[in-house]
This record gives C-alpha cells, sequence and structure tokens, in this order.
C-alpha cells in the first residue's frame, strides 16, 4: 500500500520496537548492577528471551492494559525466570512503561535519523554536483507557471541545495534524542526508594544512557517536545524533497522534457500502456510529501493533548504515526537520493525551450538595461549563490 | 504500536487487498466471456493463483511501477498461463492499474464499513438501554468543565446517541460505493475497442460491479468524493466515539467517579502501580479520534492534488491512508461497542457529586422560578429529547 | 493577505455574525410573546440596537466569559431597557450563549452555503457547455505526468464536471441546518420552566427555527455533526475545484498552452516582469484546495474534543474555523465560476500537443487492434460518459 | 470569533503587513542611493505614503495579481511622482513582489516573536516560583486519569516549565530570521544589472537586511525552511501551554478543585447561569493548542506543494496562515502567562485528595519497600528535578 516502503527495511518494525525496548530494560537492568543497587547475580542481557515470532502475541496481549509494555515484560520475566530468577525479580524496577516505550521510540527514531543523514549526505553530493556541473546551463526561469526570465540549472540545483541543506541542518539541531526514565509519575521516586539516593539514580541515568547512546535528561513524560521536534525535522526533510520531485515531475512532461529520472530495467512501466515511462521515484516522493504534514501535526496534537502525570491518549497517539511517518521519511529520502544520482539533464530541451520563450522571457532585462545587446548575459549573482550552497553543503 | 488494532481482523491488510484486487480481476474477466467479447476458455476464477505469501515480493516490486497491481498482473499472468492460457491473455484486458485498486480499496472499505456498521448498532443498543434506564438519574450537568444545572445521565446517553446516530445516518449517506472501471484515461477506449460498443461495455461494467455488489458509476479516476466522503464519515464516526470517551475518562476520574469502565481480566493494570485500574478502552478511543481528522484530512489532500487523467501522487496517498483510517475506525468502533455494554454507571456518586455541587448548581431555576419548592424538578424537556433519540434509533 | 477575499463581501464577518446573533434573540424574544409565555409588551424585533461600529468593543469584551454572546447581552439589555423594559427583562431568557452563537453560525454558514450553491450552478452551466462544445476536441489523455491514449476535452470537462456535481450533491446532502436551542445543559430546562411545558416549549423551537430558516432539531451541543458534515462539504468543493485549478495550471505552462485564463484587463501582471500573465484564479483557487482540508479537520478536532455539556475549547475552536473556511470557500467558488466562464480552449495546441505524442500516445490502441487503420477513433466511452454527466447536471 | 484576539494587538494586522512591506522597499531604497546604485536624489523613506486608510482598497486590488504587492507598487509610485520623481521611478528596482511580501511577512513574525518572548519569560518567571514555592505540595500524581503516586505540585510545575523552556529554546533557535532579496526568479539579476556587480548586489542586501534588522541570506523562494521552522516553534509553543491549560482544567473541575484560575471581575461568567466561575484562559489557550497543529501543517504543505522559481499556490497559502498562527500563538502567550500569573494553587484540596487517594496511591511504594514507615517520602529526585528546571530557566 505504501510502494517503496521497503527501503525503511526493519527500521521502526514491530520487532524493531520490540527489540529496542529490550535493549532498555537491559541497559537498566545493567545499570542497576553496576551501581551495586541490585546484586551482580541480577545481571543479564536478556539475549534470545523474545524475538520476532513474539510480536504477533504481544501486539494482541497490548489492548488490556493500553501498551506493549505490560504484555512484554509478563512475557520478559516468565522467560527470564527460568535461567536467572534473579534477573527476573530486577527486570524493570524502578521504571514505568512510559519510559521503557519512550525511550524504545527515541532509539529506533535516532536509527532511522542516522539513516536518512546518509541519504541526505547522498542528495548533497548528487547536488553539488549537478549545481556545479550546470551552472552554465541556460533554461528559462519560471514563475507562477509562466516563463519569468532566463536562470540556469545550476541556480536551481543550488537552490533544491539549499532546501536539502536547511532540512540537514534541523536535523541536527534535533541532536541527540534523549532517554526517558522517570518512573511512575515522573519522580524518580521509585529509583530512588531502590537506590537509596537521588545521586545514585543520576548515575543509574546516565549509564543507562550511556549504554544506549541517548543523552541523559530528566523525565519529559508529558512535555514532548523531543518528539514534536524530531517529527518537525523530518516533514522539514519531505518538504525539502517534495519541492525536488514537483519540479522534476514538471520538466518530465513530454512538452518540457528538461529533466527525467534515470532508467531502470523495468521502472516506470504502465498495467496497459506499452509507451509509458513514468517518473516513478518523483512520483512516490512528492506522495510522502503530501503525507507528512498531517502526521506531523497529529504528533503535535498528541503533545498538546497532554495531561496529568501520563496522557489518556495524547501519549498512545503518537507511538504508530511517529512510527509512519519516519518510515515515510526514510523511504522518500532514499528515493530522493536515487532520483537525484540518477537524473538526466536534458541541455538540449532547455535551451530550445528557452529560445522558444524569447522574447518574451527577456522582457525585463530589455526593460532594466534596454541598451544591453541581444543575448547579453543576464546571470546576476548565480555563481555566488551556486558557490555559497556548495560551501555550505561542505561544512 | 496500535493497541486493539487486531480487533480489526483482516480488514484491510496486505493480504486483504491483494484478495480484493485478485476479485476485480477475476469479476471483470467473468464479464468478458459473458458478454461474449472473450471466448468461453477464458473463464477462470483465478482462485488459488496468489495468497499471503506473495504479499511480501509484491510489496517490494510495486515501487518500480509505482502501485501493486503490475506485478501483481506479471504474477497472474505466469501462474495462470500455466493452466489457462487464454484467461491468460484475457486477464486485465481493457483496464488500467487504477481500475483494479481503486475498485480493491473500495471492496475493502465496503467490508470495513459493514463491520463499522454493526459495531454502530450495538452501540446504538447500548445507549437505548441507558438513555431508558437512566432517564431520572440526577447527576450534574457540566459546562466549560463547571457546574451548571441538574440533568440525568439518560439525558447524556441520549446525546451521546445523538451522535452515534449522527454518524450511522452519515455513513449510510455514503451509500453504495462504486466500481471504478475507466482504462487508461477514464474514457473505456479499450474496453470499447475489444467489446465492439459502448453499450456492450455497459454491459461488462454492470456485470462487474454487480458481480462485487458495487454500484455501477461512470469513472472517477479524478473526481475523489466517493473516497472522500468515506473517510468523512468516518471520521464522523471517531468524533462520537472520542466525545464519549472524553466523558467516561472525566467521569472516571477517582474524584468524580461517576462511571467506569467494565472491569476485565487483566485490563487496565499498569507494569509498576498495582493500584491501577485504568480506563484503557476510552483511553484508546480517545487516541483513535486525535487521529482521524488528520488522516481523513489527507484523503482531502490527495484529491484535491488530483491532476491529468491520473495524479501524480494525489492519488498513491489515499491507500495507506485509507487503510489505516478504517483500520484505526474499526478498531475504535469495536471498542466503544464493548465500552457501552460494559459501562458501570454509579449512580450513588452521581448522587453525592449533584448533593455536592448545591446551592451553586441551582442557581439558574431559582433565578428562573424564585419561588418554586426547594427540590421542585428542573428536567426541561428531558423526557422528551430521550424519547425522541429512541425513536429515531429504531429507525 | 488572502487575495479575492473581498468576494466573500459580507458573508460571515465579524458584523454578519453579530446581526446573526441578533436575529436569533429577537426570533426566540418574538416566539415568547407569540406563544403567550412573554406578554405582548416584550415585543421588540432589535432592530437598530446593535451596529457594526460595536464589533470592536463587543470582540474585546468577549475575551472574560469566553465568548461574545455575554457582552452582546449586556449591551443589547442595556440599550433595550431604554425603549421597551419589558423585551429587556426577556431578552434571551431560556437560553444560552451556545445556542444564540451556534444558531448564528448556522445562520451565517447557511446564507454563505447559498452563494456557493449559486455559483456551483454557474460553474455547472459552464462545464455543461465546455463538455458538449469539446466533445470532438481531441487532446493527449496524461496518467503520471506522461502521455497515457488520445482523449477529447469534452471527456477532461465531463470529468471536472462529475466533481462539481460530487461536490453539489454533497452540499445538498448537509441539507436545511437546525437551529440551535437547548438552554444551559441541554435539556430545556428553563425554557419549559418558563413555558410551562415541554409542549410549549416544543412550539417555541418550531417558531424561532421558522422564522430564521431553519430546521427545528433537539440539541446538539455536544454532537457536533451538523458542523462538520457543512464543512466536508466545503471541502468536497474545494477538492473539486482544486484539481480543476490544476489541470488549467499545467495546461497554462508555455510549453503545453493548451489552457488560458480569460484576459481581464489588468490580471495576471507582475512587479517586475512585464511579459508575466500569470493563471491568477487558478493560482488562487489551488491555494484554498492546499488550505480547506486543515480548516475542516480543525472543526472535526474540535468535535472530537466534546465533552460534558459544553466544551472546554474544542467549542471555541470551531467558530474562526469556519468561518474562514466559509469564506475560502465562497472565494474559490466565485473565482472557479469565473474561471471556467472565461477558460479560452486553445484548440490548436491541443491537436499539436497530441500530434507530438504521436506515435507512442498511440502504443495501447495499436496493441489491442493492431490491425485498426492509422487515425482510427479510439473514443471509448467519451459521449456516454458526457452524455451522462450533463444529464446529471441537469437533475 | 477568537476571544482574546485583540491582546495580539497591531502584530501581522493587514495595516502591519502594509508597514512591513513598505519598511521593505524604503530599506531597499535607501541602499540603492547608499550604495551609489541610485542617485541622491532617489534618497525618501516613504513616509506618509499610504496607510491603514489604503488597506481594503489594496486587498480588493490584490486579486489581480495575486499578490498585495502589485497594487501597493502602484498606489505608491502614483504618490511618491508627486513629492519625488526620482525616488518613483527607483521605487522597487531589482525587487519582485515575493522578495517584498516574504521579507514583510518575516517582519511581522519577527515583531511577533519578541512579544512571545516576552511572554514565556513572564511564563518562566511565574514558574519558577511555582516550582520553588511548591516542591513540599504534596498532591496525587495521575496518570491515565488515575492516581498513580504522590508528587508534589512543584515538580509538576517544573515539568510545566521545562515544556516552556523547551518552547522557549525552540523559538530562540529560529534565530534572526532572514530578508528574502532575490529578484524575479531568484538570481538576483536585476540587482546585478542594475548595479554593475555581484559585489555591490551583495552589499545592497547587507545593508537591506541591517537596516531591517533582519538576516542577510540567498534567496528562498522555494526553500521555505525559514518560514515553516518558525511555525513549528509557534506550536512547540502552543503545545506546552495547551499541557498547561489542561492540567489546570482538569484540576479546575468542582470535584477535584486543586488549581483556580485568578479571579478577575466579571470573567468566567455565564450568560444563564449565576453560579458559574469558568476557566476562561485555560479554555481559551486549549483552544489555540487544538488549532495550531493544522495551521503549522498548513504551512509545511505549502512549502512541499513549492514547484518552478516561485509556486502557483503554496506560496499564497502561506501569507494568510502564518499570520493567523502568529496571533493565535501570540494571544495564548498573553493568556498563559496572566493564567501562571494569577493561578491559585488550593493546597488544601491537594491534601485531601491525596488522603482520600491513600491507601491505593501508595501501593507502589509499598511494593518497593515494604517496611517504610506510614508516610515515609517518596519523593524520588523532585527536588533535584525541579532545582535543574530552574537553573535551566535561568540560563
Amino acid at each position: 500500500m505504501w510502494p517503496g516502503d521497503d527501503r525503511a527495511g526493519d527500521l521502526f518494525t514491530d520487532a524493531s520496537v520490540l527489540a529496542a525496548m529490550v535493549r532498555v530494560e537491559a541497559a537498566w537492568l545493567d545499570a542497576l548492577v553496576v551501581h551495586g543497587v541490585a546484586g551482580p547475580d541480577a545481571r543479564d542481557d536478556l539475549t534470545g528471551l523474545v524475538g520476532p515470532d513474539d510480536v504477533e502475541a504481544l501486539a494482541r496481549d497490548a489492548e488490556s492494559g493500553g501498551n506493549p509494555v505490560i504484555p512484554l515484560l509478563k512475557l520478559l520475566r516468565q522467560r527470564l525466570a527460568a535461567r536467572n530468577p534473579a534477573a527476573a525479580s530486577w527486570l524493570h524496577k524502578g521504571l514505568t512503561s512510559q519510559d521503557v516505550l519512550d525511550t524504545g521510540l527515541v532509539l529506533c527514531l535516532t536509527e532511522a535519523i542516522g539513516r536518512i543523514r546518509a541519504d541526505l549526505s547522498a542528495q548533497i553530493a548528487s547536488l553539488v554536483r549537478l549545481a556545479g556541473d550546470h551552472r552554465d546551463t541556460p533554461m528559462a526561469g519560471r514563475t507562477l507557471t509562466q516563463h519569468a526570465i532566463p536562470i540556469t540549472f545550476g541556480l536551481k540545483a543550488a537552490s533544491w541545495l539549499t532546501g536539502v541543506l536547511d532540512a540537514r541542518d534541523r536535523l541536527a539541531s534535533v541532536g541527540d534524542l534523549p532517554v526517558q526514565l522517570g518512573g511512575a509519575a515522573g519522580s524518580l521516586a521509585a529509583p530512588v526508594s531502590l537506590a537509596g539516593s537521588p545521586a545514585v539514580v543520576r548515575d543509574l541515568v546516565e549509564t543507562t544512557a550511556g549504554a544506549l547512546g541517548l543523552r541523559a535528561r530528566d523525565p519529559w513524560h508529558t512535555a514532548r517536545a523531543p518528539l514534536t521536534g524530531a517529527a518537525d525535522a523530518l516533514v522539514t526533510c519531505t518538504d525539502a524533497w517534495g519541492r525536488i520531485a514537483n519540479d522534476v515531475l514538471v520538466a518530465a512532461r513530454p512538452e518540457i522534457h528538461e529533466l527525467s529520472e534515470g532508467a531502470v530495467e523495468g521502472r516506470g512501466g504502465s498495467s496497459a500502456m506499452p509507451n509509458k515511462q513514468n517518473p516513478v521515484l518523483s512520483i512516490l516522493v512528492r506522495r510522502a510529501a503530501l503525507a507528512a504534514p498531517f502526521l506531523a501535526a497529529t504528533v503535535h496534537a498528541g503533545a498538546a493533548a497532554a495531561v496529568d502525570e501520563r496522557p489518556d491518549g495524547g501519549w498512545h497517539v503518537e507511538w504508530a504515526t511517529l512510527r509512519t511517518l519516519t518510515r515515510r521519511t526514510v523511504t522518500a529520502g532514499a528515493q530522493t537520493a536515487e532520483l537525484l544520482a540518477g537524473l538526466h539533464v536534458e541541455t538540449a530541451w532547455m535551451t530550445a525551450n528557452l529560445a522558444a520563450a524569447r522574447p518574451g522571457i527577456d522582457a525585463e532585462q530589455r526593460s532594466i538595461a534596454p541598451d544591453a545587446a541581444p543575448g547579453e548575459p543576464y546571470r546576476g549573482a548565480t555563481d555566488q549563490i551556486i558557490d555559497a550552497a556548495i560551501t555550505r553543503a561542505k561544512e
């Protein structure tokens, strides 16, 4: 139902979330042992206790408690009891469901963001190349669908690059996402009760965060900016890609023909029309850009519905929404990277369309410089803009 | 990630959509034979050719053409060729991918709507009972979170019922959803070319629609009101249920305690707090009501992005979105039905809260009828409103 | 900030809402007199008591009570006391703020829907003409931005018409919107206390509804389907128009040039480029189609947030949102009507683009009918589809 | 229609946008003179040429060109010609409509953000006080609407504070918003043609940006992250405030009664019920939090619809949407600041509700420390969390 979704592979699948939650429990259990809260016999990395085969039953049992952590713990404790009773009795001690689920989401998100960053880098490399190679490739600039003034394709590529760099920077500003470790009501009451002092709990939190590669942070059960910020960064990516896709889709129209997607055996065909070569990647990227604003807004609506020390629905709406948004973004990022790597620039068509747009398209130039020789360049700061974008790309 | 999702069972799963698309191809193939366009040797019901095991590969291969129909046809033709070459050569003839996918979506939607209607009926039965049983159960009416005037719980149940009946009527007004049969660009050019005349094609369309239990209709490739109307009806349902859930969540707060979810072994527990009995169904229903407006809006955004004779992304964004919206609605409908069937009305708490709200809550009555005896009823048209809602429920 | 907004004129302005609320109070007051609840000396049509000059102060004072009805009543009572003390003392008796505001909104909405229906009729007339006139005007059909098969422009116009007719029917199904008359908590307690019996209150409601041209209905303070249904119908309109605008914007690209907006003195110019003739109406319609799904979804989100006998925010978010959505729709409807009335069909360009698309665009036809003579028509059921749409338009 | 909107005063009104656009033209004109592109006789600060009285006519005339800049320029040139023909001829030279409108929007946005920052500071001061004063005020912690474990109100205030600080930091990360100066198609072609070299144009851009208090930046006509980032920051604010409002609305319910809005003469009354004291500020803030995600998402949808060198609708949808989102946020920010400054903490009710929640609410503590003396504190890291939030507030 979402062609290309398999590009997101195992990222944020049910099985991945399950594995991430187990990692959280294991890291916490380990921290309890490391800091002497639990005895050394409680050490257990929880390996092999649950796996993809458990996903279906856990999903079904998640309804009773309203979240998947409760049945997961039941299963883990039951299986762990057989091999390590001490670990079974210390498992999850001091945590609340939300700690495990939120941190598990953050782990899945972090892994996906890593993948998106890699695809952004690949896109940036392609765009640097396109902007540089085509800084002198003339084409018609268009505004409001009509011919405006001549530009070069390099300028357009630099503008695409600017959007992608803005997205890169926004994603970077999300920074290291934090663990969620707050206990039942965000006061860390149970951990302190177990550990004997807030200072030891601080150590537990930092050790756990460190083991998971996340940032330590005080509880944010009902202050959801870490997740909304990530969602906003993802939709900033799809905005930038959607705009590129829109441009390619216009340019790939046969009457315009200035850009085409790289040919791939079997791609872009039709079930009935042997003549078709559809710009499939652009279509699918555009699709993601249409959907993403609504998904990010849903995460915000959940955050805005927070109440009490754990919300009654506002929290629950986040999980699947963030997952869908993330996978859509990963998929679109990979598709955009491939689109840009293979993009054909049909310079002859650009030249022909520009020629056909004359003399109208030169009207502004003529009005400013009536005495300019015909064909006098009208590049403005094109080179400077391209160079600045390329420089920024290399930061 | 969406606890309770298994309540939607097989509705609108990848495998169900696949099966639905095969049903569409089979119905069309059969119509071709019935009306003599194809010879009788092309008759084949396509049974057993593809199944759930093919879902993963088809999903992966869907990206090349941008939709799952293209790889599905390849697979069907290949497997059919072995047992029925004539059928293989007539398969899909005259259709376009969008015909098969749209009609497949409509089949899945229709089946899900049937399920939702059944849950609406169950909810209505519960609400008729609650409104009737509690027409004289006094409680505090509340506006803007504060005590307003006394009402009865029967009046509140009648108001819930009104919302559910509005949703029922809206869903009914969606009516029989139509087949999509238009050929490559919505002109039915290929079918007419094959069949020899528009009249025969009209018969083909009606036979196919009849076999699928759908309504015949001229092509709507880029006029998406059938789908947006269905999406709107679904969100009208979740609006009505969300409002009930909100009321239950307020009333289930321990300080108010006027309503509680029926106790179910193992439901509502906490991973850390043995004291908890959470109103899980209401929380999960509220969650769906938070998400649904964004999903329906995405379907509209897709419709509004329609262009040409098949849109470049606006179409593609509908599939998964409609699927998610539909499954969310089915799940929330089943949860609401269960919630209402098991709802505990704590009349003693209603009475006590109302007593504690006096004399303030009687202020309006006193201002209108200063000489009324204390305790004089202030029911207004409560009975008439309840009776009217119950009567409407039975229509 | 929303060019073209003045097309919506006085519809749903602050002053119009104010006037509508005064009409509601006047109709109720009159009903009280007509049915003998108030004495004949309370008769007053409230004419001239407040007007546009009061809008600013009322808007400012609306915050204290959270809605504009409270300061409006204070002002009305104060001014009315001077000329008609009996009317002043009966004013608003039995009603609650929400009754007045909801019914006022419904009045504004009804008036705007009337205007939209008129514009839909004009659009339908234009589309009937275009579909009929151009049933034989060949052009390239396009799917997924690429050439598909030949169609005629009449078929495309019929498809636009289908979308507009779907919108018309959806708007019609909204039907007569209801009054909201429920008293403090939707039980009609105060009216019954004043009038002496539910039967008299039923008469009061019907008389009031009749005077306002609205439908009588039991209270719907927290069952908001009448408003969400209207919002959904409005976005169904903008979807249909957005799709037309998208098609015009593609076709108006200079390289395609198949359609152009009617030239209007001074329209479509640029601040810097004397050569430009921008398709301004289509751009502005497309803009509305981008915004409308979010506005309708906000109305749903408000409905889904309903709680108690009057919601704590879910109600308040509706007013301005509905107003904005309605004015956007009215504006876009008028713009679309003008766009269609003046649309230039550049048949020569259609012919040329189709010729240039050959032979590729004939591939499907050749694959189905390899022996067909070159140039053999491939119209399918074009005439039947056009005729059916035209027939439906005339219903 | 949006009670409290007058709190946003002149921010981002039509007249303010008009004034901002004139400031942009004036700053550019001045830069042209400063850098010797225009002669000194072109110097004119454009003061007094247009004003609020021109808004209506300009709004009406904006439709023809699709934006208000074109009629504004016509008016400015006409009026300026009388007093300064040289200035009239240099006015807007080198710019495009989008430069003026985008930069005008940025100016309005910047001014509004300044106001929001001031309100955030006031909120932070109140929250620091509440968190500090009530670090030892016991209350029931609640999760999923049910009693969880005891907390203190100071912890809850610290959690509110965390949300507000996250919003503050997000708003700060928006940083100095940039000017938009790109010329017709973002290449700065006309400015370079006028000024003779890209280097001079760089000076023109920096001088203009400096005069307007904005950041210089290469053109971003179709790379809209500056605006989407601002919109995201605004909704991050309303999320944080909405959550506070939700908590107040629950706590203000008469049966819970733990918090109440500060009494203000005349606020919170009802049109019919003399007993009511509604938590109006919280209701209105919650309303904004319901609406804001959709508004920010609309800005993203506009950004994702960018195409060519100036989009055909995606640009146009931003203006009014950003304006509405900004004014809603300013209003909600002021209301939240007032809410927090006047919030009554009903410690006796907190104590009583907590006592009534026992012994259930102590279950977790008892399960962890079965031998703890009754009444043993269970504060966890409450003090550390409060102190950290207060420290962060002072950064």
